[in-house]
C-alpha cells in the first residue's frame, strides 16, 4: 500500500507492506485530515518516524474483535494503551506511558490505504454525517475536550486566541458550553466564519480593552505571542488552557502567572462520542473549514499547501 | 524615620517622613523579615521604588479605625483594596487590578521604623508566639496558600523543589495536609532541617526514579531548572505551583504542558489566620530557618547576607 512516511526525518510516499498490529481492525482510509500536529512532526516535533496522519474517516475491513464493524464507516480515537497500567486499568489509556498515538508515538498513521486501530478505539459515523464532515471528529473531539480540563458554565467568559482551523474549532466548541465565546485573530475571512455563528470577534490588534476581562482564555496560536496576549487577556485567578503542540521551548512572564495567579492548563485530546453527536446536530458546517482537498496520491503537495500562510483544512483523498 | 529604600534603582536607608496614608493603622516595626522578592525588587522586579520589606511584627501605635488595636502586637496582610470594584467587594482584595502591596507596590513597606496598613489588614499575635516566630507568618501563609488553589487530601503525593527558606516552609505547609511531602534539594543541612518532620528529602541529582510519580509539585526554586525538573517529576493530569516571583522570561517546553494536560497553578499569597495557628501549635520551630537577625541601622549588609549562596531567613532587628 501507499503511505506518507517521515523516514531518516524526510518527508515521501512510499510503497509500503500493510500496517502491523494482528489482531486489531484493519481499516481502509477513505478521507485524512492534515493537522498542524503532522507539520510539527516533519519539522521534528516528538521525534516520530513512519507513516503520519491522526485524522481520518474509512471503513472497517478486518476485525477479528467486532467483527459487527466490518463494512462499517468509522473514526478512531488515536491513543492506545497497554492495557495494564494504573492509568489503563483506571480507563485513562489517554495518559498511559507507554501509549502508541496514531501517526504520533509508535504507530503507524492515518495517510495511508490502510491503518490499524484496536477495535474499542472505533466508533461508527452516523449516515447524516459525511466523510467531509467525519474526518473532523479528532479535531472538535480536542477542542470539545478543553471543558474536561477548564470549569465552564453558560455565563463563563472564553477567548479564544489564534482564527486557524484550531482556532476557529475551539471557537465552536465552547459557544455550545458558553453564552460568552469570543475569537481573536488577525484575517477577517477566517473571523467571519465564526461570526456567523454569533461568536463574537477581535481584531488581535486591537484588544486592549478586552484586558483581564475573561474567565478562561485558549490559546490556540501556537506562537510566544498567542500565550504573552492570553496573560493580558486572562482575569486574576483566571485559567489560559494551552491547546497548540509545537517543538521548541518559548519564553515566558511566568512571574505574572505567579503574581496573577493564574492556571494555566494543557489540554491535547477529546472523547470521540460528543463530537459525533455536534457533527451529526448539524449545528455548525465545517466543510466551511476545508480549504482544498487533494487526491492522495499528490499528498505532498497538499502538505505544502496545509503550511501555507492563511490556509484552513488541507483533506487527502485515499479513493483516487 | 529610617527607611531602607529603592530610590532611583539605588537601595539606600535613608531619613524619611512617617508613611503616608491618613486613617490608617501606624505601626512601629519591631521586627522585619528578608525575603527573596526584596532582592529581586532590587534587581529591577515590578519597578517599584520606595519602602521595601513585607514581612514584619510590630506594635500598633495608632488606629482611628480600631483604636483597640493600639499598644497590641501585629502582623498584617500585605495587600490593600481598592474597596470598590468587583473583586474587593467579593472579599477577594488580593487580587484588585487597583490593590496596593505592602513594599511591592504603591505602598511603603516593612523595612523601616514604622509602617502604615489598613487597620483591617491587622492580626493580633498570640502571647506564645515570639516576633522571631511572627515574622514567618506572610511567608507561611503564603505556602499554606497553596491549598486554596490546588486540591489536595491525606494520600495527594506532594514534591516541593527547592531547599531554600521558601521551599523549606512550602515542604512545612505541605505536610499538615498530606501524609506524602518530598522536598527536593541540594543542601544536606537544609534538607535536614526538614527530615527532621518526617518529610522525605530527595537530592535533586538522583530523582530519575521519581519521573511522572507526583500529584503535586510545588516549584519553589525560582530557576527555569527547578520548572524543568517539575514537568519530570509530576504525573500526566498533574499539577505545578508555581511560588516564586523573579524578573525574566525563563524558557518552558508548552508541549509537555500539552500533551501531559499539566495543570500549571500560580500562587502568591494566603491568608494569615491559617498561619498564624499553625504558629500557636508550635508544630514546627521556625527560629531553625532563622540565618542571621542584623540591627536595623546595618540594614545593607543584611541585604547583602540575604543575597549569598546558601542562606536561608535574615531579620532586621528594629529596636537597636
Amino acid at each position: 500500500m501507499k503511505a506518507m512516511q517521515v523516514r531518516n526525518g524526510v518527508l515521501g510516499i512510499n510503497e509500503t507492506s500493510l500496517p502491523e498490529g494482528a489482531g486489531e481492525a484493519l481499516i481502509r482510509v477513505t478521507c485524512s485530515g492534515i493537522c498542524n500536529t503532522d507539520l510539527e512532526i516533519v519539522r521534528g516535533y516528538a521525534g516520530f518516524e513512519g507513516t503520519i496522519g491522526h485524522e481520518f474517516v474509512g471503513v472497517v475491513e478486518a476485525s477479528d474483535e467486532r467483527p459487527d464493524l466490518i463494512g462499517k464507516r468509522v473514526v478512531g480515537e488515536i491513543n492506545a494503551g497497554c492495557n495494564h497500567c494504573e492509568l489503563c486499568l483506571s480507563g485513562d489509556t489517554r495518559h498511559c506511558p507507554d501509549r502508541t498515538v496514531l501517526g504520533i508515538k509508535g504507530r503507524d498513521g492515518a495517510h495511508a490505504e490502510f491503518l490499524r486501530l484496536p477495535a474499542v478505539n472505533l466508533l461508527t459515523v452516523p449516515g447524516n454525517v459525511t466523510d467531509h464532515e467525519a474526518v473532523f471528529v479528532e479535531p472538535l473531539a480536542a477542542a470539545l475536550g478543553i471543558s474536561e480540563r477548564a470549569d465552564m458554565g453558560p455565563d463563563t467568559k472564553v477567548a479564544v486566541i489564534g482564527d486557524g482551523k484550531l482556532g476557529l474549532l475551539c471557537s465552536f466548541a465552547m459557544s455550545t458550553l458558553t453564552k460568552h465565546t469570543s475569537l481573536i485573530g488577525k484575517h477577517t475571512s477566517k473571523m467571519n466564519i465564526a461570526a456567523g455563528y454569533d461568536i463574537g470577534t477581535f481584531e488581535a490588534s486591537e484588544i486592549t480593552h478586552l484586558n483581564s476581562s475573561y474567565d478562561i482564555v485558549i490559546e490556540a496560536s501556537g506562537s510566544e505571542s498567542g500565550f504573552a496576549s492570553a496573560l493580558d487577556l486572562v482575569r486574576p485567578r483566571g485559567t489560559i488552557v494551552l491547546k497548540s503542540t509545537f517543538s521548541g521551548k518559548p519564553v515566558w512572564e511566568a512571574w505574572r502567572v505567579v503574581v496573577d495567579e493564574i492556571s494555566v492548563i494543557g489540554s491535547r485530546c477529546g472523547r470521540f462520542e460528543p463530537a459525533i453527536r455536534l457533527l451529526e446536530s448539524k449545528r455548525f458546517d465545517l466543510t466551511s473549514l476545508i480549504s482544498e482537498e487533494f487526491a492522495f496520491g499528490n499528498a505532498l503537495a497538499g502538505m505544502e499547501k496545509a503550511a501555507s500562510k492563511g490556509v484552513l483544512k488541507v483533506l487527502l483523498n485515499m479513493q483516487n
